[in-house]
């Protein structure tokens, strides 16, 4: 297995299909944005897992600057359902907390639900901590 | 009341100390970065209100693309507690949520905490619905 920082190079449409394939396993019901459009942007990170020319696992990380300080959001984290429990998903989260220590980073978050709970005791173990808040969130597109 | 959207051309010192010592009625423990710093990076918007040369109130929406969407989180929302109950905060969100459409955000998120009931009673007013997940962090600076 082969872990990569995804560059705009890397985006070829065997790639693209790949992700859009990749992500109805995290949800058949969220809606996706074309890698393209995300890469206009430059702040976000988003680590992959190869195993020959196999996409196996993602996750990616968004970030801000805002007065309280330089947060990382992780979000999308999928690995595909053949390749679970080999650590896959630790190792993209270990890559992308790399990565927020060496760009000076203040925190980074995610956010899960309650019934993820080998998702949950991964974030414990990688040194996650929960927070006792709750979210809001406002559809912009109805 | 004058509310605008913060530009680097409006950061004088005067405007970065009142800053400052308005964050502070948000949390004395909440570490802050300066203005500059959060405007080195582009994806950050910040309207503020004064009261002639007064700042009276502000409110950050950082923002990132990921492939599940185009997101903007709302963080830092404080208003003067000599101007409470004036409505500054819901003008104040209501320019980010503005701003927000008219970018195309397909969400916008804030977190808060349980026991600010006038905040929530404003964000579900504004068209905010709770979310049943969870929020876990990591600090990256210790």
């Amino acid at each position: 297995m082969t872990l990569k920082i995804l560059t705009s190079e890397d985006l070829t449409s065997s790639l693209q299909t790949q992700v859009t394939e990749l992500y109805k396993q995290l949800s058949e019901k969220v809606s996706q944005i074309p890698l393209e459009t995300v890469f206009q942007q430059n702040n976000t990170t988003i680590v992959y897992a190869m195993e020959g020319t196999k996409l196996i696992g993602m996750a990616s990380m968004g970030n801000y600057r805002v007065i309280s300080g330089i947060k990382g959001w992780i979000e999308d984290v999928v690995v595909d359902e053949t390749q679970r429990g080999k650590g896959i998903g630790e190792q993209l989260i270990r890559k992308l907390l790399h990565i927020a220590k060496q760009r000076n980073y203040t925190d980074v978050f995610l956010f899960t639900e309650d019934f993820r709970v080998p998702a949950i005791h991964l974030y414990k173990k990688l040194g996650f901590v929960f927070r006792d808040s709750q979210i809001y969130t406002y559809k912009v597109l109805k």
